[in-house]
Parts: C-alpha cells; structure tokens; sequence
C-alpha cells in the first residue's frame, strides 16, 4: 500500500429534500473522482436527511429515498462511495444503512447495529437492528463500516478488528451540545487506541428544528492521534491521506487468515499522487463553540422553512439583545426587524438600549406602544375582575399583546418570529404562554441566564455590525466588553427585569440566577433529587424546593413552546419528555 | 379444582402518584380478600401510573416506587396479589414488572418481553426486555403472567402454555381508541382459543394527558369465549370464579412433565364459596363509546391538574357547543363557564345559539366584545401595515383576542381553558395559533368534523341538561336529534364559519368536510400517498394535493397546540413526529 485517500464529505443536507440531498452527494462523488479520491464518506441518512421522524412511516417517502439511491449509483464509476440511506428489506423491515456504491454498482449494503432509543433518538421507532459487521477492502486495507452510534458501542470495532480492519469508517449524524466535541475525540482516540484501527469520522452539519449538527469530522491513526479534522459548523470536503504509518502494520497474510464474515473487494485509484497536507483548524473556544451552533441554528431553520427576515421584540434586557445579535450573525442584519414596544412600565434606559442594539446591528428598528391595546383589555375585563388586585394576569396580558403585534407582523410581511427567552425562564416558567414565548424558532430557549450573559460578552468582544470579525479579537477589552460591541453597558449592568409591573425585577421571583442555573442543571439535566441538590449547592431548602415545583409546574407551558436549539446535554423538547399530568413532585 | 377466584382491580391511578396510587392497589388487596379472592390483579405500571415518561430517568422517583411497593407487599396476606410496578436490577436497568405478592412478601416478579416502541409507545427508552416466562400454581392451576404488549405478540403465551399454563394474566394500560375494544377482544380470543389458555385481562382506566384508557378488562375461557367483563370508562372491580370449565383438561401430571421453567407455587383461598354470577355489559355503540372517552379523558385531566372550573368561548358553532356538553357531563355544569366574544362579523344567529346552548346545558355564561381590542390593535398596525389588503392576519388577531380573554380569565380565576378545535381543522392548519388553539386542554383535536356531528346529534338525542340520561333515548328522534338536546337545530343546518370575515364559510378554503375527512384519515392515519388517496376517492387530484400541502405545512402550528385525548388509531401528537424543517412534500 501506497496511501489510501479518503474524503469526507460533511455535508448540510435537510430532512426530506430527497433531491436536494442526491445532488450534495452527487456532487461530493464528482469531487472525490476530481481529486483522485479512493473512498469517499457521505454522512449517515445523507439521502432523507437527519432526524426524518415519522417520515420513515410513509411507504411512499422511503420508495423515493430508494429512487434517489438508484440514481446516484452509477455516479460513483471511479470512486468507492459509502452513503448513509434507509434500506428496506423485503419483509418490509427499514435499517439505517450505509450503500458501498462501486463501479457503478451497489456491491454491499451495511445496516447499523447499534439504534440510539434516548434522549433525542427514537431510532427503535423506525428501524431494525442490523446484525454482523461489513469490511471492504480497497487498495490491499481492510476498511470496516459503521454507523455514528455504532462507534459509541465498543463490540462493533472489536469486532472490525478482529475481522482484519485496519481502519473504521463512521457514517455520522451526531448532535451538537457544549463539550460533545471532546466527548468524542476522547472516545474515539480510545476506541482507536483499544482495537489498533484508524478512524475516519464523517459528521453531518446543519441545523434541523431543534438539532444542530457540528461536522467536525476527523481522521485518527491507529494510535488514536489526529491526522486531519474538518471545519465545525460549516459544510467541509476533507480529503485525507491515510498512509502506511497511520495504520497497524500488517500481520502478512495472518490478519485475514484469523477474519470472519465476508469481505467485499473494492477498487481503489492508487499510483502517485502528491500528497495532500494535513487540516488542523482553531477549536473554538467553549463561549464561541455555543455562539456558533446557534448562529447556525437560527440561520438554517430561517433557510430551510423558508423565511428571508425575522422579526424579534427588542426590549432593551439581555435576552433579546443576545438574540437580535444571534439573529443579524446568522442571516444577515437587512433581514432583521426588531421591535421595540414600550408600555406604561417601560423605563427610558431600556428602551434607549433597545434603540442602540438596533443602530449598532444595523437592523431594522419599529416602535409600537401596547398602550392602547392594554387599556382595551383591561377596560373590557374590569367588569368581569371586580375588586380583585392586578396580579400576573395583568403582567401575562402586555407579554400577550405583544406576541400579537409580532405574530401580526410575521402574518402580514410572512416574517419569521423569533423568541427570545432563555432556559433559566422556561425551567421555572418565568415566561408568558402566547406572550413572549409566541414565535416560530425559540433561540436561546436551551441556554441558561448565566450563559447569556457570557455569550453576549463574547458578542461584544467582536465588535458592532453583523459580520464577525475574529481579527480583532485580541484588541478587545475582556472587562464588560461594552464598549466596542453592539449592546450597551447598561444591558449587563441592569438588574435584570421583565418590566410588566412596578419597580419589577426577575429576583423578586427567582432566587438570583447563578444559584438558580446550577440547580436548573442539576434537576432538568442531572436528574438529581432534591436532597442532592442541597448536597452539592449552598442554598436554602425551600429555595431549591421552590425552584423544582416551579420547574414541574410549568411543564404545561414548554409543550406549547415553540422549537429552539440544543446546546446543553439534555434541552426542554424531545430530549426531555414529562407529563403534563404528574403528581411526582420533589419540591413538596 | 373446585374454582379460582381472581379479582381484576381496573383501578384509575394518576402518573406519579405514588402514594395515591398505591393506596389504590391496597384497598384492591383489601377488597379481595374480603371477597375470598385467590388472586387478584391490578394493571400494568398500577403503581408509577403508566406512561410516566421520562420520570422513569430520575432515579429517586424509581425508588419511591420500590418504596411504595416494599409498603403494600406485606399487605398481601390472604390473597396473591399481581401488581404492575418498576422493577431495578442490580445494574440499574428498569424493567416494567409484575410483582407476586404472597403471604406478605414478594414470592416472585415477572419482567414484560415485549416493549411496545411505537405509535404513543416509548418503552424501549426506558425499559430493558424481561426473558423469559413466569407460571405460577394456585389451587392446582398454572397461571402464567404477561403484560400488554406480551399478550399482542404470539410468542409469550405459546411459552406459557407449553409451561403447562391453563390460565394467562395479562396486566394493561391499553389506551382506547375508537374500535380498539373489539380488536382487543377478537384478538385476546383468538389467543386464547390457539393456545387453549383462559386469559384474564386486566386494563387500567382512567385519562393521562392525550390518552384515555378504557378499562372493559375481560376474563375469557380457553376456547375463546367471554365469562365475565369490566365496566368500560369506569373504574371496576370484577370478581370472576374461574370454574374447570373455563380451562382446557387437565392431563394429568402431563401437562406439568412437559413444562420448562420455574413454577412458583402460592396459596389459593380454596374451599366452597357461593359462585358469583357474570357480568356482562350493554356495549356502547360507536358514537357514544367515543362521548365516553372524550368525558372521561376531560374530566380527568381537570380533576388530576387540580382545577375545579373550566372556560370554553362559545361562538355558537358546532364545535364549541359539543365541547359546552363534554365539558358539562365531564365536571358537572356548575363548573363550566361559556363566554360568547362577538365581533363585528358575528350574526344573530350564532350569537343566540350559543346563548341557548348555555342555558340549556346551565352552564355559565358571560358576554365579553372584542371589538375595543380589535379597534385599538387595527389602529396601531394601520402605519406598518400601509395600504396592504386585509387578510388572514386580521382574521388570526380577532382569534388571538379571543384566546387571549379566554387566558385572561383562566390566569385570574384558575380556570382551565378548553379549546374547541376539532382535527380537521388541527390537520389543515385552519385554526390560529395563540388564538383558538389558545388553552389547556383540546377536547376534540382528535375528533374529525363529520364525527364532530355525530357526536353533537348523539348528545342532542340524550336530552337536555348536563346530566347522562340513558332511559330516555329510546324516545328520542333520531332525525335531527335538535328539538330535545341542548344543541339548537341551527348549528346543524348553518354552513360551518369562523365568522372572521364578512359572509365567510369554511368551504371558502377546505373542500367540504365529508370529502375533507376521507383525505385526512388516509393522509394522516393510514400515511397513504397521494396516488392512493385518489385511487379511494373521487376527487379532483389538485383538491386532494391543496390538502396534503396543508397538512405538511402546518405542523408548526400543531408543535405548539395544547394536548387532547386521543380517539382515533393516529392523533396528531405523540402518535405523530413529523419534523417542521422537511421538504418533502407530497402534494407539490
């Protein structure tokens, strides 16, 4: 063996797009055969897109992933494909398949063993286990295939290995959350380390509802080092020389002899080919990583539903200021309106602040009062309220007024509303159903106060207008980072408040927001019990108590949320499913 | 032999409620030893309530249940107690069990096999499959133990059976929908008959969230016949004598020769007891089964989330008038308020229906205009909508006004808002988000229009008044059923409206509802394809296509609607995960 060159093509297909996605990987195959690729990767489901849910369900949708699969085939004459697809058997049964297309031809399907049935996966839902390993071999190295949770498992690359594989291909459709990056360069370096085998991991990128997917694809020697990795977040084509070094040598012909199960003969290009370098890329720091998965997020839901502006209500807090900057990164700052809407409870500063984002951003900047509409409400009820004190209903009703006035918008102009509340308010229900929980993408609904704070710092640090500009990162100041960025000083400084009452501020009502985070994350994320908590956390015992009947208590709120992007190991959605109806409850 | 008594406890227990729900299980022990019962049953997950979800994930939520079952074991003294539970091995997988309870201590558990991981089913998220079967003796019989999903497939109950089983347990929480009791009784029959064992069905009752579980457990004999049913929506408590008769002949000490496995022997109460007589009940017919589910499922998400009234808007159309009766027969018309919110495109006439429904059903009722709000929000938005047509968003702002009075009252009297939506409007997208789907509960979200009929024309023919008065319906007329009934002829005959603008009817934009609902089932039910749909239907191909686009089209909207009790084989919600961002799209 000379080298064998394999490309990974990280792709940002979209559920569904049956044609779309054919032609991405199309296109990848061309490449590969341009840069005399031996063995190119597309990502796992690269045809109908990842997550396709139900999808999976209609005949008719898996009869047109098997279509677009006809199609491709013949596309990949001089190269050995490897695409992630839904195979159906003949009793019906559906796997989660990867097709090694060659000559032309199909030669051999492999069908994922491991199904993922937890957090956001519901694989068992749709697909069959498929049983035994597939090694190709291509260019005299024995290469096994699997399929994203496939490399999570140990028995499936302890098998590989056992079958002679001298490297391990992963077709990929691996969500994003904060720190899973080194979660898997860590098990994969052990995996490859453990059975002696190379790695090439091919993730998919993109945003769909409320997953992003990062890419970041890699390539591992045998010892677990890398060799080349691809971009994180954006689509990438690595193309990799995998060279006699990285490989365990071969055992002659003693590394088949010991071999099991079929092995599949592919061609490769070979001869000479001047050898590419490596990519090492710049890892993102942890704020940035986040910032840059929800950049993505927001940019990729906007895109693929559909919508070329969205429109967001500025109130001048944090929250929404980290959104509008969240917003204008990802598609653009002439495609954002923020709308500032004042009421009887609105300070100057806010709304000032609110004004400045906008003039910093370069956003599109509306004002509208909910007075009028405000005292229409409560003119209309007060027969129906009699004496009673103005309580949170009051409050609910301008959150509401102004869900209106943007959903009227988004109505009219066909813009998207983008909410802007964050993890630590939907948690305890710190948020208004209808009001500023109204919208059709939930930005930073995964994301706890505390992290918006820092997000919006690092936001700042990049300076104002929409267009990140990472060279001049190091002459920002670290302090409040207010100066040079698009939200004001007086946005970090401000006791945080909903403004919906007098002299309101959101500590009235939650215990101050790094003690509440941590135990956010300890009873949403941990799972952890009430007297663990206590354990781990200086903090009163009916604080806590409160915090998790609050949590269990709006569990009828967050059904009605709107989607909005993970970022943590266990996001309020899919990853998360309670009942409504529930009488477990710790806090009491 | 002389006879085995078994006790089937068709209890209606509440997710979570550990305590209560145990106490339920203890008075079903208690009860049957006082009716000299030899083995009594209580249904599947009897005490977390089924489904708990992802409570299962916190660890101290299944201690408690081990807690609550090491309380209730030694309760069990003088009968043999099967109780539905969640059993931990050493290695912390869970496992959806059936405790042994026997002379006060837990003689032995069985694991369920077969985890159901489809439709509204998770179990495979959460649970590890039993291997396996398990037979117990008593008074000289082998009863062998299965749980739901067991007693659909075929293999557990052949194991058993050729374990020498004569009788077969099956502890349930089988959520109803329309037609499943017959499905479940031909199948349950056919079981029985193939593996010549008796079969004692044990069902939970009860509402949880989207689901209603129906009870109708049901002892049958070896060849398949009914001995003796459980009430349907009703908690029971069906005391059976299983008489030799009942059983396949026993062969002498072959049957047990042949047997594999363990066979846990327990006490049997034995002796002569007076046998007690079967019960059989009236089966309802298929309109009133689904009144039933759809009282139950109301009345019981009311009563487990603590509110003692509910709202409704009344706008004198058939939906919410059939949703005034539910909502009135489910928690009592003393507690139900109707609130008529007329507009500047109401008619007389629906005005005065919807007033004669709440008089007829003595329900509440207030009057609250929205025009002052509709005023003020057109006047606001008159600058940023410019000289732009009216259209959908001033019909969605009058519905948005609506919802939110209808919150307005729910947040400052603690009432729950019902919304009156029906499924092929849910299905459509024809409903406004934050407006009509504005609520806690959705009664009829499953229910499709035509059905919407029905069932008014099936509550028209009880009679007036809020109360179930079943000796009377032989009397009434079968025609319109709108002369008795406290639905007003009128909302029969007028075309269907949203009365959002001037001389509108629903047939504007859907095709007639008859039609509209064939498309729907076959869409949504059946996931059959767009030829399909035409080859069963006689409708224009680009009619059928407008309605598949609306249906892929508005799943956002459905992500964010409130739950609602599930009556048919597919309801929007758990039953249905359709990704938002999917380009594929049937009707294109």
């Amino acid at each position: 063996m000379t080298s064998l060159r394999i490309a990974l093509a990280q792709l940002n297909v979209t559920v569904g797009d049956l044609d779309g996605n054919r032609r991405l990987v199309e296109e990848a195959i061309r490449r590969a055969q341009a840069w005399l690729v031996d063995l190119v990767v597309a990502p796992e489901l690269a045809i109908s897109g990842y997550p396709p849910e139900d999808l999976l369900l209609k005949p008719q949708f898996v009869q047109a992933n098997l279509d677009a699969m006809s199609w491709l085939t013949p596309m990949a004459r001089r190269v050995v494909a490897l695409v992630g697809y839904v195979d159906r058997a003949r009793d019906g049964k559906l796997y989660n398949a990867a097709a090694v297309l060659s000559g032309g031809a199909q030669v051999a399907t492999y069908r994922k063993q491991c199904l993922p049935n937890y957090g956001v996966f519901d694989e068992k839902r749709y697909f069959a286990s498929g049983i035994g390993p597939l090694v190709i071999e291509a260019g005299g190295v024995r290469v096994g295939v699997t399929i994203c949770e496939d490399l999570w498992e140990e028995q499936p690359i302890r098998a590989l290995a056992a079958a002679g594989a001298r490297l391990v291909v992963n077709l990929s459709a691996s969500p994003y959350h904060a720190g899973k990056l080194k979660e898997r360069e860590r098990l994969f370096a052990l995996r490859a380390r453990r059975n002696r085998v190379a790695i090439a991991y091919c993730n998919l990128i993109g945003g769909q509802d409320e997953l992003v997917f990062d890419g970041a694809s890699l390539v591992l020697d045998a010892r677990g080092r890398l060799v080349s990795q691809g971009a994180q977040f954006r689509e990438d084509f690595l193309v990799v020389d995998v060279l006699p070094a990285h490989l365990r040598p071969q055992a002659g012909d003693g590394a088949s002899r010991g071999a099991r199960g079929r092995v599949v003969v592919v061609p490769s290009v070979g001869g000479e080919r001047p050898r590419l370098p490596a990519q090492r890329l710049r890892a993102y720091p942890p704020v940035e990583e986040i910032y840059e998965a929800l950049t993505l997020g927001v940019r990729d839901y906007a895109r693929k539903n559909g919508f070329s502006t969205v429109v967001l209500g500025l109130s001048g807090g944090i929250d929404s200021a980290l959104t509008a900057c969240l917003a204008a990164d990802a598609v653009g700052s002439s495609r954002v309106v923020g709308i500032v809407m004042p009421s009887r409870f609105s300070s100057r500063a806010t709304q000032a602040d609110a004004t400045a984002i906008a003039t910093a951003l370069g956003i599109e900047r509306r004002e509208i009062s909910i007075e009028p509409m405000f005292q229409a409400y409560l003119q209309t009820l007060a027969p129906h309220f009699g004496q009673r004190q103005a309580d949170v209903t009051e409050q609910n009703l301008q959150a509401r007024i102004r869900g209106n006035l943007l959903m009227a918008l988004s109505n009219k102009f066909g813009w998207l509303v983008l909410t802007t509340g964050n993890k630590s308010e939907l948690a305890t229900g710190y948020c208004t159903l209808y009001g500023d929980m109204a919208g059709g993408f939930a930005v930073i609904k995964d994301v706890p106060k505390t992290l918006v704070y820092q997000l919006a710092r690092f936001r700042n640090q990049r300076g104002p207008g929409s267009l990140p500009a990472p060279a001049r990162f190091a002459s920002q100041s670290e302090a409040t980072g207010a100066q040079a960025g698009p939200i004001p000083a007086g946005v970090f400084t401000r006791a945080p408040t909903a403004e919906l009452a007098p002299h309101q501020t959101d500590q009235d009502t939650l215990p101050p927001y790094d003690l509440l985070d941590r135990i956010v994350k300890a009873y949403v994320e941990e799972d952890r019990s009430l007297r663990e908590i206590l354990e781990i956390n200086r903090a009163a015992p009916e604080t806590v108590a409160r915090v998790l009947r609050m949590v269990d208590r709006s569990e009828y709120k967050r059904r009605q949320g709107p989607p909005g992007i993970k970022i943590t190991p266990k996001a309020f959605g899919k990853d998360r499913r309670m009942p409504i109806t529930n009488r477990y409850h710790q806090g009491e």
